[in-house]
């Protein structure tokens, strides 16, 4: 149960954290912090949630960590339902916070016509700077996919396991400062399914693709670890 | 005694390090570093002083960080004042060495109808981007009650101590990311209280809120973090 | 063979997250991450697959540092082609990835008679700053003979080895917030390479000077460490 | 010797990356790095150095760092001109590197009448933001006093050691976000030094501040950590 806790706080934190530094703050005019604030805030929230609580949970916060870290032999598959369902539970009260905050300045609305509304996640017409459905897939896939060999490898045994924290964070960093402009950048289905309930329309209906690329990236990341890089190669 | 001075000599950098960076250095014209630049400064105050000075006071520098301490069972009640007094003496000191470097500048003066003069905090009107006084609270009562879940839990025996001056300081930024367009962003009544009291006029009269929701939050922490996330589920 | 695939998905994450953050997400009107973000882009991919598989490769991911920590005694000569052949085809592979994803936003061409197309290197006319080759030449020559340095300082037995990973990466970024302007930043010419050879054209005719002056930088640093820095000063 | 080398690299290294990056990169149009991109090239300079040359010399890289660290008692006297000669020589060099590099630009000159040029400090009509020379020595005497306490806790015996580079380092970057606009930050006469010998002019006339208000900051911090902040309070 603390692992659950654990979870839906750690989750409620990035989308609060990466998302809120997103809709408050990217856009104000001379002084905003621009996609690279952004990116760095969403990497900071896994950063520091994984020094408070990764001794309690692991510190996943993210259906598609969790897939890729049961594909690679590093979780239990019993435990994939409940720890998913923390996740998406903490990005909705994480976004409904959001929300109250922002209902607070005058002439506030979510105009679910454009790309990125609310911080949502979206392709073709919806990805901020028009990349194709296609794109988005490839990106959203290969980004998980690195996303995950570096939390595998980075927390073997072998590894230098405690700076794991700061290079997972520091990844998802780096993979915002590539392609906020393809997707605005998911690689975290919970993240897009809060966002994307409160934006509604065109968004909701995408919401598809950002449980699909990120999880089939995961796993594969899981199976190429094992079959290539781990030192035991029994799969 | 030595844990007092650490304490005075820590808030002193974090008011003249993070105050000094937006007064001085966010909004020159091109080259100016912006919010996201201030919000990095915040961080490495605490970053840096943490490790410099975290061995002798445990690195509070915050009012809100020492009773979040005290209701998590890490720091004595009988030191919650002393603690606050250092605090509170070293911002002053700061912020007047950053208004004496100020007043060496042609045509300086505070202009306290303005939100964010002097790097004061402030909501509805004087809020940096019109967000209402509930928004304010809800920001400030939000960040800060993860301020301190991060910082119990990075300082947790179970967890992996030696990067809890990163993780905590790299938390000030990411609050920072998010909420300079809310509040001018506090979690921290004594940073607040300094700013205040040499802008004087409103943002003075709006302090209360700056010492209540940081407070509250950190309360919150403490009592979240025993009862949900501890081991020892002894409260 | 665990080895080669590590430099394989090294080089590629380098290239891949490296120049397209450029390709995708620097010239953004007014949200873009700028120099500084591609600057942080690339320090990333190193740091965080430094942690992932540093312990399987030594995590070179750049043929220069490979020839590097050979003049430095660190990597046996042996090893050198089929490592510097497993970063060419990563950074190949990484540089596809990159067409196919760019290839989905409409009016995508890519225009090789302008500095920096498809985040390739360059000189005189093809320096995003107008540098000349000479100056091209000393700038790549400086900067990673002390990327060597700092490598092979880092890693020494004395050193706190623990933080090369974070020292190294860190490093890249630097030498990127130097020197984007004069040559877009090689120090590397596996992702030299993968860039050229999909621009064509005068960037590619220029590669040769992406080989010679990092390779050249880097063998000096590997025998000043040992002959003027190492504590044995047994060449 | 190995010491006085290490010293010469890693100072050659801070005036090449740091104003390196202000001279090359910071001004470009719409790209370019901005103060909060050279402030993170200075911090990365020392953080990397820190780790790949300071378990040789200490790594110091500034006279002023001498200074302090002698008057905090944990460098000897003797090797105070030695250490200074050698970052001096480092830092000339380095700027003689620039120069060269500058030269293949058309159009280059240094215009010794502005302030900042060729990365040099100044105050009055030399600061880049019109701060006076009382508001320049106050600036530079805090912010090295600062410098020096964060140096000669993080590296206290009972201190979280292995951090100190990191935390070093970035406190130097703390410092350039806070204080570019002031006098182009220095807090290191060396650095002070190079830059003021090739710009000539008013530049060099005010280079006596940038000796003394830094070594001033530095010894007060070294007798302020004795006295106030050591375990063994016996000076």
């Amino acid at each position: 149960m603390r692992k659950l806790f654990a979870e839906f706080f750690g989750t409620y934190w990035l989308v609060f954290g990466g998302c809120g530094s997103a809709l408050f703050a990217a856009g104000i005019p001379n002084l905003g912090i621009g996609f690279a604030g952004v990116a760095l805030a969403f990497g900071l929230t896994v950063l520091t949630m994984a020094y408070a609580v990764g001794h309690i949970s692991g510190g996943h916060f993210n259906p598609a960590v969790s897939f890729g870290l049961w594909a690679g032999g590093r979780f239990p598959a019993k435990d994939l339902v409940p720890y998913i369902l923390a996740q998406c539970l903490g990005a909705v009260a994480a976004a409904g916070t959001l929300f109250v905050i922002l209902s607070g300045k005058t002439g506030f609305t979510i105009d679910n016509t454009k790309a990125g509304a609310f911080a949502s996640n979206g392709y073709g017409a919806f990805s901020p700077d028009g990349y194709s459905m296609t794109s988005a897939f490839v990106a959203e896939f290969v980004l998980t996919m690195f996303f995950l060999l570096i939390i595998i490898g980075a927390t073997d045994k072998l590894a230098n396991g405690k700076f794991a924290g700061l290079a997972i964070g520091l990844a998802l960093t780096l993979i915002h400062l590539v392609s906020i402009p393809i997707t605005n950048t998911s690689v975290n289905p919970a993240r897009s399914t809060s966002q994307a309930l409160f934006t509604q329309g065109e968004p909701l209906s995408q919401l598809w693709l950002f449980w699909v690329a990120p999880i089939a990236g995961a796993l594969v990341a899981g199976f190429v670890y094992r079959i290539l890089l781990d030192k035991k190669d029994d799969l």
